[in-house]
């Protein structure tokens, strides 16, 4: 049974509200996600928040009472709230019709199976969180094995990654790492790393993409550092004919990544 | 010889400031575009803000000296100004060195000659202005002849979608249309509408690109209505592999944009 918050001077409102700081986040290693899609996603993933707050007039929404039953079977607690604290929660004006609070994974490269994808993701000084969400949406597009975070990106619980991900934060693993570890763990065993960059004449399209493939997408501003780009196993160039001197960081990375896809023939029937 | 306003209740810089909302935008048939970078490729394509404010700390960069002469020869006029007003201007804590003003150019359908490019981006009832700076951004790395953009769109020109378009803004035309008067132009000549869907079995790479091909992308949340749908001379669908059922509007506009680069021949040897 549900209890009720109805007073924003709630401690525990206040302290959800304060995990859309990422420092407060950091220290609880919880995060926010909203809205009946995204949370209905996570519950099919295996994944449910610890808190699930929602506001009277969806209680009876049936994917409402869904999500409210799973909570409370798996020892987390559902609170009814008002549609206003709802709102100061998730920070808009019109609330999703839920906030839930999860636990962060904390995913390392140890516990990454690397047989288990032909396509991975690797980011480095990734700096918008609406790339990072993005980048998580296609990494699920195409059933990449997971996402590393290389030195310091973007926080990927953080409310906009999380939003702009549409629910592939729970569907894709994410492990932050430093450059030598990841580096390290790489060269463990098979895969080839795939640098996106300017100053190559190899087209993307006319590489060869043996599975594992890690793609690996530099800072938004700056690309990737020169040693990191002469550690890669090839360099690739996605052609560009006009004036602006790069795609969007997201963009190059989506249009790799189906490229792989399509030479290691998993897009042709799907 | 820039004037100098320091004064935050001047009423141009009231003026310019109220470009940022988009009522204010449509009267003034004007815009705001800021940054150095930015700016600077503006001029490059020809393109000069009507007014150009810079702060006394920039004013000795050769950029900001280049664009101060362009702007005041092309019968401009360049306001030197303080950090705070320029901060207040951009919205943002730390202000660009720059930010200009420029004119709309209302381009119309009639204006575009489909011979100049194979691709052309059309997108319909877009709403996030970080997906159509995006896909203007595409646009320009693809050579697309334009962006047509149908029905209730996103302002191309709020400040969101200018900034994110990193000045392709600039170089790609833009066209704001309904769907019958695009319709009618399109059946006046050579071209095949391709319709991004779930809703087919044809898989974006088995399908042919002439050209000029017009990639259209449909409502980020809704896709597009199903009589848009029935008027595509072909659909095609990008293979998703995971359990969120679509990529970014923007990532999936640029897959396709890809493809049929690669298709049409141009992208092999840029």
């Amino acid at each position: 049974m549900p209890r009720e918050i109805t007073a924003y001077s709630n401690p525990l409102i206040k302290w959800v509200r304060d995990l859309r700081d990422k420092r407060h986040r950091k220290q609880a290693r919880q995060f926010l996600a909203e809205g009946l899609r995204i949370l209905t996603e996570a519950k099919e993933t295996g994944r449910l928040p610890t808190l699930l707050f929602f506001a009277k007039p969806s209680a009876d929404h049936p994917l409402v009472r869904q999500l409210v039953r799973a909570v409370e079977l798996a020892g987390g607690e559902a609170i009814e709230t008002t549609p206003d604290i709802l709102s100061k929660l998730s920070g808009k004006d019109n609330p999703q019709a839920v906030v839930g609070v999860f636990e962060e994974l904390g995913t390392t490269l140890d516990m990454l199976d690397r047989s288990s994808s032909g396509i991975w993701l690797v980011a480095e000084r990734l700096r918008d969180p609406g790339n990072l969400g993005t980048i998580l949406r296609t990494g699920d597009a195409v059933g990449a094995g997971g996402l590393i975070l290389v030195g310091e990106c973007v926080d990927p619980f953080s409310v906009e990654a999380v939003r702009a991900s549409m629910g592939a934060l729970f569907t894709v693993p994410i492990v932050k790492t430093e450059w030598q570890p990841f580096l390290d763990w790489l060269r463990q065993g098979p895969g080839q790393l795939v640098g996106l960059s300017l100053d190559t004449e190899t087209d993307y399209r006319s590489a060869h993409y043996a599975a594992p493939t890690f793609l690996l997408t530099g800072n938004e501003a700056q690309g990737m550092p020169a040693d990191y780009a002469a550690a890669c196993d090839v360099l690739v160039k996605i052609p560009m004919l006009g004036k602006a001197d790069s795609l969007n960081a997201a963009v190059a990375t989506a249009v790799m990544a189906y490229e792989v896809l399509a030479q290691q023939g998993r897009g042709k029937t799907a």
